[in-house]
């Protein structure tokens, strides 16, 4: 009998030797990664069982949740990265493994929205294609820690439009690679281009991962933001949002997507004058916009 | 705003305030029940992400084989069941759920293959209609804690046959309810049946349950076993097993169903005296047997 690690004190579970017994029974050939992981999730998910002591019927409802969870998962649609994100487990991931040095740039979650490939346009170029919400200008620097400009860099931004949605949640309705564009910067790093204001928007929650945020007492709201990817050679690219500080999602966004230090004033900008000094005379026929002024700082390549 | 619980302190998600960010945003229209077990879910999560600090592949890959899971779910196949049970969750559940005092039978997992409605035998019915493998005479007492008989207990049970399979798994070969019955106990709380010795079987391994049983280098096998649902009015029904001493799986049931109380000999019989002793001429022309004696121990019900 391959009796692995099982001995007689490991070979029946009890409430006392439940982690030890299941863990035991790994067998020699596994890869030393595997068995550390999975005798962790083993850990925590007895380490839960024992704390909530659940009922047959609870335990029933749990397979049901996970069995629809699983369900509701198609190639357009990711119901358990849903769940992650819900949970602050894809945020947590995210964080865990972009320590970066002060000052830099701090990263958050991609999102399923992106598209690669997005067109390149010239600074000063207007991603917003339908026209509709507020104007926006975004403009800033790419450095770096050391506050160097990197000419060059490509900021690569996506967001949704003034409905919520994103080009892609509507095919039909919006034009292509609305608000999608590839920047580059400066010989002094400055990068700069125009948009429209972002809205907060939900996710999609007509699933169970939905029903369990309801159950929960919770919105299914993100905060309003727009996503970059910053990369330049030589530097560690940065996948990234920035948030309007006036969203009233901010201290609630559903996915914890947001960090303190991507928070970002957009300033309301009324007056023509102003319009003037941030060579906006493009703009057309003066009206509002805002205003955002966002500096990315890119760390050195880690190989 | 609905601001709920959430607090400056717990707006955004770090890795030092993750567990109390998240578990903040749940509203007060929520349960205390849903409250604590969320509240333990997400602790436990995040507990076990900041401890194996998964890579974004390994998180990826875990999504993955969640989706793989709930895919391979269907009416008739529970992959998360199965998950849970080699994961030793469904086990220690059970044992949670039955704290027995001593002496009374203690009880195991219930298992796919249960079907209600068996067929009700005389006791010494022969269940096994396909007359495969070896020869068993069952036997024993249906008592309370003190030792009093419970006249009229059933004791309904069932079982694989000598290839390891039950009948709802063979429907086009096995005989219907082959070993499978209900039998009564009689005045001083006897009951007894034949049937055949069970054997080991693996679980269902074809889906990513299975694979994943092979990345722990472990095998698919539940040790050899007979199922049993003792019931009586005026007493808790038990669901138990019991596991024949010899089987080579006895120390690494895959499902970690043995529980040490649960363990019987299955004596081998190869004397015509024996048998006459057991009151077994109805077995016809003698050839071994194996025999196993097992009582019940019923508890008293709770309400």
């Amino acid at each position: 009998m391959d009796t692995k690690t099982t001995t007689k004190e490991t070979a029946f579970l009890t409430e006392e030797n439940s982690v030890r017994t299941v863990n035991a029974r790994m067998g020699s050939k596994i890869s030393p990664r595997m068995k550390l992981v999975m005798s962790a999730v083993v850990k925590h998910l007895h380490m839960l069982t024992k704390e909530i002591e659940p009922t047959h019927e609870e335990w029933q409802q749990a397979i049901g949740f996970l069995t629809a969870v699983g369900h509701k998962c198609t190639d357009w649609r990711q119901e358990f990265i849903l769940l992650s994100d819900v949970l602050g487990v894809s945020m947590l991931v995210e964080v865990i493994n972009s320590r970066r040095p002060a000052g830099a740039t701090e990263n958050t979650v991609l999102g399923p929205f992106y598209v690669p490939e997005a067109p390149r346009y010239q600074n000063g170029t207007n991603i917003c294609l339908d026209g509709k919400g507020e104007p926006l200008v975004v403009k800033g620097r790419v450095t770096d820690l050391e506050g160097n400009p990197i000419p060059g860099a490509l900021v690569d931004v996506w967001q949704t439009n003034n409905d919520g949605l994103y080009d892609v949640q509507q095919k039909d309705i919006q034009p292509d690679w609305n608000l999608r564009g590839v920047f580059t910067a400066e010989e002094d790093g400055t990068y700069w281009y125009r948009s429209t204001k972002p809205r907060y928007y939900p996710i999609p929650d007509d699933g169970p991962v939905g029903q369990l945020l309801g159950q929960l007492d919770r919105h299914p709201n993100r905060a309003a933001h727009i996503h970059f990817i910053v990369s330049a050679p030589g530097y560690e690219p940065v996948i990234t949002h920035i948030f309007p500080d006036d969203c009233r999602y901010l201290n609630e966004d559903t996915v914890f997507g947001v960090r303190e230090s991507l928070i970002a004033h957009f300033k309301e900008v009324d007056t023509p004058n102003e319009a003037e000094k941030f060579g906006l005379k493009n703009l057309g026929q003066f009206k509002p916009f805002y205003f955002v002024n966002w500096d990315f700082v890119l760390t050195p390549s880690a190989k």
